[in-house]
């Protein structure tokens, strides 16, 4: 169960540069390409000639070519000719809603009339010279929601990431979550303590000291259909935290962008977000190997955990204090699920 | 779906020279191997003692024996012997019609009393002298019908097989479809063309210029159940195309039987026969190597043709003049389904 | 269909030293591990906070915790602790009987009021240091009853293990089945037979001739739930057989111990004891390696012997005098699973 009606990312330009690319969204098979003046386009990955996938093709002239018979695609889901055939009577495959935006390829799986592009994400560090932006994808083999639970409570960091990211304290300290409209915040704020190996390296990476106490905080924020944003940081102690000058801090914001494959496989687009040596392109890809590394700690937790869902489905999950963020999410989405099965928007029924 | 009551290639026979060789045909779980006096034999993959695999034994003066605990099978699926057992009430399994010729094991899947040997395909070109045959066997999961299609129609060459045999006068060039009882033919005949790499070769064997214009054919004939005959070949332009002198051309015929393993998977053997210099065993080997390098490029396409198919199985697919050698093809095979399932010959319904 | 109200065999204590070990028992996903003083201790292997497996925590101080937030696991399926809750209120899992004992850990997969550990299986060589033992585990996919009837009909040693154990004389010589209780014996005595490799090797090593006739004896023994403990050995002929002054022999205990995972796959925890130079660890090895490879021939036989029954599941199997072992196993069997359901002792339906 997701909502369709939603902008999601596909993928990223560069997977569609060469040729075009074939990927389930939601459950729909959709091949991605450019178009006419390299603007991306996405159809079902179907061709109406004899079903061969599409995205077995290739892109000539902005037009999709079947790579079985040769039958060329229009963006619009229409066949725009085949060799000796006449193709006005050919059957359409359905378009998408597809815009490229903010280093992302973002489609609307869901009802085309309601697609409005203002509705996409909007990053606050994209396209701001002054941030830098690296990231990744894996394929997880989880329900979407699992993620956004995980995302939403850091205290697994302390056990699925204890070498990198993970602390006690994190464990110790209440967060606080609250919900502002379809937004839900979650955030921790710990004082005084010791940077993990992470943040160390961030410090000095930063030129500040790595072996002082800190202030550290966590700020996760939600918003539908299912990106999680998180500001982390550290500032040395006493400087103001969160708040302190940038010159006593290091900081970025993580990046997660998670499109649901099916009702219990996803697409998840990780990365992270600085304002600090932005255009130092040797240090983005340090930073996104160590989070690929961390990130990909999670694979096999939330693998298994949605393996277990499966074996026991009467089971009931504990919602706990922690837990409030992936709850409030939850409910979020439900509404957003709710509204589009009652044809009437979600925000009616906030 | 498939007609039962005909004549599948099962194995080439060096395939059996060994050992008993496991295949599943037309969904039925079969074991090959030579029987007495080196005869083929076919029986149920079943030891009627504890159901063990008879294809993990082992054939001693042509009884099969069962890896297990020796059953020794014979030929006609009875039971000959077991140590230290009378086997006399042992339930027999199932045997099969089997017969080998021209280099091939043919097998009949469905009522034995039925099968009549005469009614296995006859190549022309089989055990003569005049020509060699190379070939080999792919394993594809796919329905065999999509195996049909693609080779009566051809136009998939100047997509799937770019680089080798397709050109663009494949697409821009009519083809004519026409059935003769059970046999459909499609053919297309382009003239005054450049023959495309793997045509340059072949003249180049056959000692010819390359790289002048010439009349290239393609005949396509298909016979139930699931026989594709190809007639392929370039002449020098204005020698008389097809019916040329053999010294102005360079011809072959594409040998493709096709033998259901279940409702969506096929055994693919494949080859080339040809009458210049058939005793030119490194030339054969050669041929084989391109041509199976060549066909192996269908195989993705018909996998995920396959997938598609079954993602969208509500989906009817266009009937193109290309596609009449298929659609034509399907027919036969549908008039020979429904005689079987009413105890009539095809020929009745024809 | 297996008894679950049994002791089944679970791991080796070395699989759980380091850190906890998920399996699924009959069916049951169980995480084991080592608690308080290192005493074994099984639960679900599901954590009630979000439902990730507990075997991908570890062990703090006889503390399971999960690897995920950070839940405090009791071995008795009840929540310790979690950091910053209270967890009273907390679902408890299920926990099972386990005890460690014999170089095994035992799993009770059923109702837990019923588990009597003196139910343990007790090999008398246990704990005896005249004796030494050395074996292995081994994952397959078949019911565990087609191993027992694998290990109750010898005669597959002619055919499966034809260049180690097996000998045409084991065909030859009639079995003898009884059972006393819930013990079904199967024996057979080959008197003034040539050794195989595999019993030459043994007399070797037992500094005794190898080139000599020798009688040879197999006295299989099954208890429930799925024990088969086989003596088997040779003495040089004449000198008494089985029973004939150990200077003359060479014999050794084949220890099965088969454990349902599921309904088509099991556990095999297979070895041997034996009572001849007891502390050579390098011996142990050497016939540890030799048994591994010799067991390993049965897994194909058993899987496809498995993928058979699965696709003809109407087909009845024999029963041969070859076969009474497994089927009055079966019986026993068939008698505990009956009583189980019907919530009696199996002895009163004995």
């Amino acid at each position: 169960m997701f909502p369709k009606n939603a902008w999601y990312v596909a993928c990223t330009p560069d997977e569609i540069d060469d040729k075009p690319l074939g990927r389930r969204i939601c459950g729909e098979p959709i091949v991605f390409y450019r178009g006419e003046a390299g603007r991306v386009a996405a159809v079902e990955d179907w061709c109406p000639h004899r079903g061969a996938p599409l995205s077995l093709g290739r892109v000539v002239e902005g037009r999709l070519v079947c790579g079985y018979h040769g039958l060329e695609m229009g963006c619009d889901g229409k066949t725009v000719a085949m060799p000796g055939q006449r193709v006005r009577g050919f059957p359409p495959v359905r378009s998408y809603p597809v815009v490229e935006r903010h280093g992302f390829v973002w489609v609307w799986p869901g009802d085309a009339e309601l697609a409005d592009p203002a509705g996409i994400h909007q990053p606050f560090w994209a396209d701001n010279p002054a941030w830098a932006y690296g990231g990744g994808l894996y394929h997880i083999r989880c329900d979407y929601r699992l993620m956004i639970d995980n995302l939403m409570d850091l205290t697994h960091e302390t056990y699925v990431h204890s070498t990198s990211i993970g602390q006690k304290e994190i464990d110790e300290t209440p967060c606080n979550t609250r919900s502002e409209g379809d937004t839900v915040i979650t955030s921790r704020f710990m004082n005084g303590i010791i940077p993990p190996p992470f943040w160390q390296a961030a410090l000095r990476a930063n030129g500040l000291p790595d072996d002082q106490p800190v202030d550290r905080w966590q700020i996760c924020r939600f918003t539908p259909p299912s990106h999680v944003m998180i500001e982390v940081g550290v500032a040395l102690a006493g400087k103001g935290g969160y708040d302190a000058p940038a010159e006593f801090k290091a900081s970025s914001i993580v990046v997660d962008y998670i499109t649901p494959e099916s009702e219990t496989s996803i697409w998840y687009f990780w990365g992270m977000a600085r304002n600090f040596r932005p255009d130092d392109a040797e240090l983005t890809a340090t930073i996104r190997e160590g989070q690929g590394r961390i990130f990909a700690e999670d694979l096999e937790m939330l693998e298994r955990q949605q393996a277990n869902l499966l074996q026991w489905p009467e089971r009931g999950l504990l919602k706990l204090n922690i837990d409030a963020g992936g709850v409030q999410a939850r409910r979020v989405i439900d509404r957003h699920i709710a509204a589009e099965r009652a044809g009437s928007p979600a925000t009616a029924l906030a």
